[in-house]
């Protein structure tokens, strides 16, 4: 079952190399026997696949890959129920095709599918896609534009979106051959309203599995359900409320603008204390390791808490493990202005169960007192319901759509 | 000698592992002798440094690395010789910290510095540099916006630039980083005229030193004088002229936009026509093997030529090994616009000892009958002198600023 091969390799953070891969390279599995014939070179990764057939879609506890591009469409007028069901069917069949890096049916770059390198594509419907299927009474009442911010400072231009495709893979090449294969499949059916390219440390820069900085310097990462844990699985998937989403879950996109010219401004204490976590190692300030537990009550010789009240991990933490949200963010960076300010921040990815009972109390928390709201200004949002997977013959949206 | 490291690393595609990386996980350097170990996962290539110093800036004769940004700037009303060598030492102190791992003297983020990923910092002068530094009669005649072609439909935001640097590494962030660093630096002096930012594949997608494909699905790269080579170096480094320039280059950026919808619509044996060369394997029509030599004078049945008079490579070739440029290119991929359209190509880098004896002849060539011209266009334009590189204590830029 293709379920068990996705989950040994988010167990063993091992990573299963193949597909069919006719006339390109075949990568080296790493076998843990066999040592590497040392003339062999970087080893290289590009045939490396996720499986796409699965109780979930791939793409959420899928070891974060390099590179995402974040593309979500408006629907077209009069586009029914049975017009989405042949879309899914068609998005579908490419994402199961271009994942195992085999072309899509109708591939113009066939060459380019060759190197899917983790590639995975995960597909979300906004809040007006169930009113456009008809289904208006099956949409979690939650995937629904978020409620507005004090710290909102929203472009429209980043918001909303009425399907979303989630492109990751290592290969930046990969992401944008299989991105213009599904959006120009999706072209009959809906208008591109929004793309966010986003990128991780590059695979193989670090260590796998190793928690990556931000473009703010920060580990970012360290406290997050761990993928294939039970707290992961209870705060992720879907199992509850209508059954078509079951095994599914929600995602909440926000672009979160880095104000970074204020936060060169300040210290590297400043800098820790309105995180509550040290620069240098990610250690929260009450400890000395990264995976140290913050203790939120320890004091220090001012009768003060090291652990600032208003410190992002103390607002953000919540003890119930169902109420967790699992973070999936990538780094942005854009071209200067002409006056030289950076325009970078995170494509703030969060996956949870239902947005209403985990991303909005923790949203809410953050908005009201977090010490990182000075440096970070919320500039998008959008929220989808992210059906399950599907097995192989079936398509992502059949659960809702017939 | 530093030069001799990166001459190994040129020859033998071997690449040194290093820099001062306290507190930093320490890349495995691989020596051909000793097998790696198999419990080491994929060898971590983020803390590989390419030596800043040496006869030659580097960023030119390295290795194409994953991701670059190329940054141009307009010099502020007002900076002369004197504040364009203060600039140039700040920017060249900047560089060969950040290159060898190590905060920028100021860095706001020092920890994102611990990953060079192979950073290279490479510096060009754009033609009103020299009449700002007073050495209007030291500039490359060439050295000057290139003359209007047929095929151009350049938009100005993308050409010209008075200063120009060129940021690469392996990892996107590493880029994001040192790029911010310079661009600080740069703000007292110039600002922002165009950045683009480009990717090629993931290190380690492939093997080192395979060639790659391009958003066409081309491999792009076939014939290029090789690095390091007596035609790379009689090619690429000046040798003549004004002695401020030996050891260094000139560098041609065009952004050339590749008109996928049209290029969709033409079959395989269409698009390998235009180029000459097959899709699949790269090898020329003539031949059976990607480093075949081109035989343009071989004909069909019909008595035409199999690689047309009027392919990509047969307008682009030079026999003279003199005359050839070396190719440095990198992909972009811009958002779609609301109307579904690709917004993808080649952000197009040459190095040549001259612009003038050089580029311009082939550009012109092309410009006048290469059948890919239906689906190329360049869109960006801009010129640069490239100075040689310096000694450690020295600073680029030097033997034409002192
Ligand atoms: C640019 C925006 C943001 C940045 C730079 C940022 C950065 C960080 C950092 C450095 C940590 C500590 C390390 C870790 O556990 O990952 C953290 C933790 C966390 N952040 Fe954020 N964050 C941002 C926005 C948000 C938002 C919008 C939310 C949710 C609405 C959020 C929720 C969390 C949570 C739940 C934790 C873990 C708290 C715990 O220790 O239990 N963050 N963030
Ligand atoms: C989007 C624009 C372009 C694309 C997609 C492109 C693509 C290619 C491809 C596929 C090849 C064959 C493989 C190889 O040897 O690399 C090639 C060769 C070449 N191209 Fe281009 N090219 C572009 C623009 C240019 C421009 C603007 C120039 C110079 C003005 C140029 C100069 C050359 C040269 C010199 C060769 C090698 C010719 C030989 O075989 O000696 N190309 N190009």
């Amino acid at each position: 079952m293709s379920r068990l091969s996705r989950r040994r390799l988010l167990a063993g953070g091992a990573l299963t190399a193949g597909g069919a891969m006719a006339g390109a390279a075949v990568a080296l599995a790493r076998d843990p026997d066999t040592p590497t014939p040392a003339e062999a070179g970087p080893v290289a990764h590009g045939t490396q696949t996720v499986p796409f057939h699965g109780v979930h879609q791939a793409g959420i506890d899928t070891p974060a890959q390099a590179h995402a591009a974040f593309c979500a469409f408006d629907l077209a007028a009069g586009v029914d129920r049975a017009a989405l069901g042949r879309l899914m069917r068609l998005l579908t069949d490419d994402a199961a095709r271009l994942t195992q890096g085999r072309p899509a049916l109708a591939d113009t770059e066939p060459e380019l599918a060759a190197l899917p390198a983790r590639l995975t594509v995960t597909f979300g419907f906004g809040p007006r896609f169930f009113a456009a299927a008809g289904r208006e009474a099956l949409r979690p009442e939650s995937v629904a534009p978020l409620p507005a911010f004090g710290i909102d400072r929203l472009e429209q231009r980043w918001c909303g979106g009425d399907l979303l495709v989630q492109v990751c893979a290592d290969d930046p090449l990969t992401v944008t051959h299989a991105q213009r294969m599904l959006v120009k499949d999706t072209l009959a059916f809906a208008r591109p309203r929004w793309t966010q390219r986003g990128f991780r440390r590059g695979r193989g820069t670090q260590d796998d599995g190793v928690t990556q900085r931000n473009v703010m310097g920060q580990l970012d990462g360290t406290r997050n359900p761990a993928l294939g844990s039970p707290e992961f699985d209870g705060a992720v998937w879907v199992d509850s409320g209508p059954s078509w989403l079951h095994g599914g879950t929600t995602l909440v996109v926000r672009r979160i603008r880095a104000e970074m010219e204020k936060w060169d401004a300040v210290d590297t204490a400043g800098k820790e204390f309105a995180v509550g976590r040290r620069l240098d190692t990610g250690a929260p300030l009450s400890g000395e390791h990264e995976h140290d537990p913050p203790d939120y009550a320890a004091t220090n010789a001012l009768g003060l808490t090291v652990i600032a009240e208003a410190a992002h991990i103390a607002r953000a933490h919540v003890d119930s493990d169902r109420q967790r949200i699992f973070r999936r963010p990538y780094n942005y960076d854009e071209p200067p202005g002409p006056d030289g300010r950076p325009d970078m921040g995170l494509v703030f990815a969060a996956y949870q169960r239902d947005v209403g009972d985990q991303f909005l109390p923790i949203q809410r928390n953050l908005a009201e007192a977090d010490l990182m709201n000075d440096w970070i200004t919320p500039i998008g949002s959008a929220v989808f319901a992210v059906p399950p997977g599907c097995q192989a013959g079936g398509w992502i949206g059949e659960t809702l759509l017939t």
